[in-house]
């Protein structure tokens, strides 16, 4: 039941909704949405939230504006900002976990600039709860020891080629489907195998979810004769190999026995 | 209310409990957890989901045994393995997610091999949710573009070391505050700055959180005369400073504006 307000002050919640099934937001972000006056949402936002808020709570998309251009993250700064003064309990909600490439850390600065209460909560990223949901253990004792998180918008620093070049390290790569050919050729050239195993995840943890497995060398390709589309995301490194856990890939048959 | 069971097959779900907190665990977990005939845990299960288990629910603590030592990896996936092949619901309960550092790979392999159907449950990583915690984001815009998370029992890796050493990656340490010192003089020497910000953030997300700040060069004398213990998680970037996001460091402030 939604809790009623009854005045006060305002305040915003930044809820991690986790990568797209809805049973996968926790607890505590389940209640901060009960309890929203206004969900902030935008295109990860997981939709499948919104469709159980209670007739009443306001839904702003900022993910969507006139002409499809999404909304400016100053723009969403100043919307959390001024329903918190105006007394409204704002809801956040994000894709993944907020401080997760989601630009979280600035919307509570702004909120802090203002005076205005904030709070975070936690979600699943899809960053390990995505590979996991296609059979993939992001670390896996003997097999993986480390694991190295990146944005596929930037171009890959000498860390991040440094990872991919590990044996050990398992490279995941958020919004990377773009730029996969260049980030894969970059990875060669600084001495990763040309056989090491990729997996693209599109959809994670949703009923649309595929998986596409290639290596670095032939995963451009692989990619486009998939039609691969974003949002993905990329698992590089020895664990991303088909049948490490072969049969977790199929949830049917992990669900029924 | 627990679905009671009618018989049927036994199963096994690995469920992410999160870092500490009872209400960070996901819906899906939750569920999983009252349908369950026994819970396998350890000292890294969020004690506080055992209590609200219903009387009749099994609780076998695999993190205990007579004179203390832990039992072996190896006789945790045989007791997951008998009890479904038993018939019973088998929720296998683990801190933070199974697939991060918590082998979970080889307790699903396990399952496999022995045909009894097995479903993971992603849960809230300490490796992101923990720093969160604490008011650092592990990724910032214009701070931190991205993260490497490790093992602290490991010897650091060259791949570790390059991350250390970049400006622009947060390198989140888990299990590694009884090697610290030794990790932060490899970090040093590898060219990471000594005046690089680390903080320790020990019983991440349960109310007796501390967080302890210092630097590369000052870390182990300060942790030391902290008395840090584990569990507590690592984070080595700039995003670690103090004031990032400070008034977030403090949840009752955060919490009642």
């Amino acid at each position: 039941m939604r809790r009623r307000r009854t005045g006060g002050p305002g305040r915003v919640v930044l809820v991690g909704g986790g990568p797209g099934a809805a049973d996968l937001i926790t607890l505590r972000g389940r209640r901060a949405l009960a309890e929203a006056d206004v969900v902030v949402t935008d295109r990860l936002g997981p939709r499948a939230l919104l469709a159980e808020l209670e007739p009443g709570v306001e839904i702003v998309d900022v993910g969507k504006a006139p002409g499809r251009h999404p909304v400016p993250q100053h723009e969403i700064n100043r919307i959390l900002v001024e329903r918190a003064l105006a007394g409204q309990h704002v809801v956040r909600l994000k894709g993944g976990d907020p401080f997760v490439f989601g630009r979280g850390g600035e919307e509570v600065a702004a909120c802090l600039d203002a005076g205005v209460a904030v709070e975070v909560v936690p979600g699943i990223s899809s960053a390990i709860s995505v590979p996991q949901a296609a059979g993939i253990p992001v670390t896996h004792r003997g097999t993986a020891a480390s694991m190295l998180l990146v944005n596929g918008h930037d171009d890959p620093t000498q860390a991040t080629l440094a990872a991919l070049a590990d044996d050990t390290t398992t490279t995941v790569v958020l919004m990377g489907v773009e730029r996969l050919g260049g980030f894969a050729e970059a990875a060669v050239a600084a001495g990763a195998p040309h056989d090491r195993p990729v997996a693209i995840v599109e959809s994670g943890t949703t009923s649309s979810q595929r998986t596409t497995r290639a290596t670095l060398g032939t995963v451009a390709a692989a990619a486009a004769a998939a039609g691969v589309q974003a949002p993905a995301v990329i698992v590089v490194g020895e664990v991303a190999a088909a049948g490490l856990l072969t049969r977790l890939t199929d949830p049917a048959r992990s669900r029924t026995g």
